[in-house]
């Protein structure tokens, strides 16, 4: 209602703290009790369990993916003065991707050996790092940093970022290969494209007198 | 316990956080991981997958529009400086149908091509856009706005609300359409009704002096 | 870690506000996407949810419930300085009693034709509103109360909600009949004599000067 | 981004609180709406809930370990100042626990006579109370506490949470035996060399001059 929109940071990050609150949560309701067919039988459970094992790790990792992302967020989202209609857009891209992330966990869970699986685990999870780099990039171009934050400390930010998109992709490099070669090599391609501008943008930040380490 | 009954801002909020949280997350559910005859076939994945494609984009749609009403609500909050009974129990009317629409969201999903399914989806978000204009009215009208907002601006944004309701109407149309005439007729002259309502309290906000673009 | 036991409001009414918007959002998980034949046919769906109805309906009335009971917990809580032990474990065993009621609804739900589910709905309310009374009544002996709070204030909120379970007790009178007549007429004894107790407090509040209307 | 890595408290706990509440709700997904063949019936709906009674009494006795547990966290992470990396991570795979504590609360309801569920509920609640024991020696050793709170009181509530994981342990040895007769040996060791630390910081501490009583 107002000519220039400004949302209430608290706000927003109540509604990130929440969803990421449930979407870890939910991770666990697909690692189902299994079936008996003598209940008192402990190999049974053990054994049932044993089967289990790959989707309890991938619980358990999957779990850490998301505390990571969460971390990330808000160790960016501190220096966030004020959201305007970009920076929220932004931001519920980034939620809509990390609500998403139980179903590609699950997917991963049920078929870890199938390369779409992974594909599409991995391909949500590079989403979900491109965004929080956009996110920090749009704050950044839009003045929405807080005044205490110096333009070579967001410079450095921005570096980190870029590197590890980029660290991610060239990563993502064996899991796309299971899919399909050009995937795999445009993946390639794109993380060095984004090395060399992290690169680029590193010397114009040393120039501003930072030290991207 | 007090003759007059008035409610906290902050806590209806995280209320209205959490509940909008929940119903976002809750969507994904609705995205099941298929079920393979090969569990290694990426072929076979991958078309399972896109047999979903229409699910997961209703999913990425309905978080939107969830999305679309939690930034809505929170700007108009914004404005509201405490709570009486009528505003609370609006609230909670609004609340009671953001938890339903995940049903109606996995309704659609379901049926794409069914008219019913469509018109569920369609007349739940009507009545949560009639929600959202009513709890707005009841805020001007009972005096329960910040001091700091003034009458033209208030006026102005409730005309932005009643449009919103009117093209919402209007463009909901062809949907009642598939499921009988006269209900879309209903739809049509209701929105029309809106509209003219509309632009009568525009000329008097503009007698105040706002500039209701 | 202290030797007087001491919680912060903030913490413990934050955890309410969670699980009631949980719970709220749970209600919905029990109206289920119909199975149709036709996919297409709009009169198969109509039908299918006018089955629902009840279910639906069912909904709404739980998510009602709750909220009511939300509103009811916040005004209360709003009194409250400080949680002690008792007052903690009072409002867990509420919070229990809060989590379980989307069973109680969705066996409700499921069999509304049948006593013991209302019994085991209505058994449950009158648990969560018994809770509530004695929840307010454990701050008001123990001074967990605001100092802004006067005793005759406070006893007349606490006649309230003594009135209100004599009334819920009285009105579940007819369910209970319909599974045993022994606990009807027990239901029946303690509503009268928690309405006769509520008397006698209203008397002792007249004296300290409060107008219990 | 910045070199020394501090997290807020107050963000922290928002995430704590949500999950906690989470885990809370969904413990009762687990209690299952009964089939029944004729539905007015309210004889086999109580019986078939009679059947189910061992569920409903583990919803409550895990609904009960879970606010336990909340609890025990609030109580020592109000002592602490700010995080750092060992700490939110110390944080983070306590919460990964508590998310998981929902499974195991179902496993165990489904197989309450089985040794293995038995076991799997008993060895995660052990790893949930270690964590917390963890969480307040990392806060301790590595100076994240409030100023306010001084060495011999920290050391105080230090003894006290390693006894709770001591008798924890020794609690757990009859069931560790309904698995295998060497953990559960392994188990009583632990705990008694855990109960014989914790003797020898009373002892430190009580020349700092507190009272761990």
């Amino acid at each position: 209602m107002k000519n220039a929109f400004h949302m209430n940071r608290a706000r927003v990050e109540t509604l990130v703290d929440g969803v990421f609150a449930i979407a870890m949560t939910i991770l666990v309701l697909e690692v189902k009790v299994p079936d008996l067919a003598d209940k008192r039988s402990v190999d049974e459970l053990l054994s049932a369990l044993g089967h289990h094992s790959y989707v309890i790790a991938a619980y358990f990792f999957s779990f850490a993916m998301l505390a990571v992302f969460w971390t990330w967020h808000h160790r960016m989202a501190e220096t966030v003065r004020v959201f305007d209609k970009a920076l929220l857009l932004c931001t519920i891209v980034f939620l809509s991707l990390i609500c998403f992330f139980p179903f590609a966990a699950a997917l991963f869970g049920r078929y870890p050996t199938n390369g779409a699986a992974l594909f599409v685990y991995v391909m949500l999870t590079g989403l979900i790092v491109a965004t929080q780099t956009i996110y920090f990039k749009i704050a950044m171009m839009r003045g929405l940093l807080l005044e205490s934050v110096s333009r070579a400390y967001a410079m450095t930010g921005h570096v980190r970022n870029l590197r590890g998109c980029a660290i991610f992709m060239i990563a993502s490099v064996p899991a796309s290969l299971r899919l399909n070669e050009w995937v795999a090599i445009g993946v390639l391609v794109l993380g060095v494209i984004i090395l060399w501008h992290a690169k680029r943008i590193t010397t114009q930040a040393r120039e501003l007198g930072a030290d991207p380490s």
